[in-house]
């Protein structure tokens, strides 16, 4: 099965060479992220997609100047929603209607039903939950990155305050979840690209209850 | 590109016909999910696989009596981490020193490094964590099922305590984070099988810094 040679040759690139990923490569590699489920649905983060490379020299500091960085083709910031809120599910339940069309009397039902799930959540509460549908995505990425032979190394090193203040995320009512390099393996320069992969041994991961 | 069209194929699949998966195609789901990355490379999760009819219908009213639960094939409980330790980073520290070998001083120095960074966190900030890894893998196991033609429907629609105590997570330092049903769409009984999948649009999902 191809998704498992795919997950075998991909590894979390620790150092890039520079080179453009093409933009139909991008595309698809994007359309996978926003193709990606979530909790009802809502998709209650944004990518911000960085090829500047003015952007990423400023950026390098806050990320602890890990060298992927800058030798990326394109860093993509998963910015998740700083908390839910009744405008951003009436907007969602107004997008659902516009695409989906669907009897009014249970849309206005779903509403009602997703106020009082998530409008009711604290800041810190909606924020958790919207950054895991994040890495849900963020998951769904690193597969279609691989499938497309693009390096994709996915980061939590990085000062998220920081990051979001050089974005204007804030402002936006987001908060920087996780970012993920993408672009192509400097065999040269990365001390990891030849080491085995290590994950748990199955019978320590999968437990089966039949 | 292949993956676009799996990820359009699948939806979230609301019934289920009860048909068995062969091991086969669960075998692969799962290694997908095995060597889905994770921070540090920690994979702070188990996964559990339920396919015991009994135990399903036990797990029934505890997912609010959602009819995946009994209509799938295979239930896949994502477990995380209730909080990082000590002892769980000397473990991965010496599984990774079997597995790869490597230079003892650097080995401890990785070893210094995690302890610092997670063995120090609080057990809610620990948990969070470890939950973002899990829904990561999550997000690779979804396109992983949809490559073999299996319908995966994330679920966060349980109660984490009732389904800890049935599967005796809580003794193994382990809270339940998502469930995936994993089977066959009832296309009879399914209210969601013919709606269209809405998603947000390009530009209002994906900002561009060139």
């Amino acid at each position: 099965m191809k998704i498992i040679e795919q997950l075998n040759w991909r590894y979390a690139a620790k150092a890039m060479n520079g080179k453009k990923i093409p933009q139909e490569q991008m595309d698809r590699i994007l359309e996978a992220a926003r193709l990606a489920p979530s909790s009802n649905g809502l998709q209650p983060f944004e990518i911000i997609v960085i090829s500047s490379p003015e952007l990423k020299e400023k950026i390098l500091p806050a990320a602890f100047n890990q060298p992927q960085i800058t030798g990326c083709s394109h860093l993509l910031v998963f910015a998740a929603w700083d908390q839910y809120t009744p405008e951003r599910i009436n907007e969602f339940i107004a997008h659902t209607a516009a695409e989906r069309g669907g009897d009014p009397e249970r849309l206005e039902r779903q509403r009602q039903s997703l106020l009082s799930k998530f409008a009711g959540m604290d800041k810190d509460q909606g924020y958790a939950h919207a950054a895991r549908q994040a890495y849900l995505s963020l998951g769904v990425t690193v597969v279609a990155a691989a499938a497309e032979g693009i390096d994709g190394t996915p980061m939590e090193g990085f000062d998220p305050e920081q990051l979001d203040a050089l974005l204007g995320l804030k402002q936006k009512g987001l908060r920087s979840a996780v970012i993920m390099a993408l672009g192509y393996r400097d065999k040269e320069k990365d001390w990891l690209v030849n080491l085995k992969k290590v994950r748990k041994h199955k019978a320590q991961f999968i437990t089966e209850l039949n």
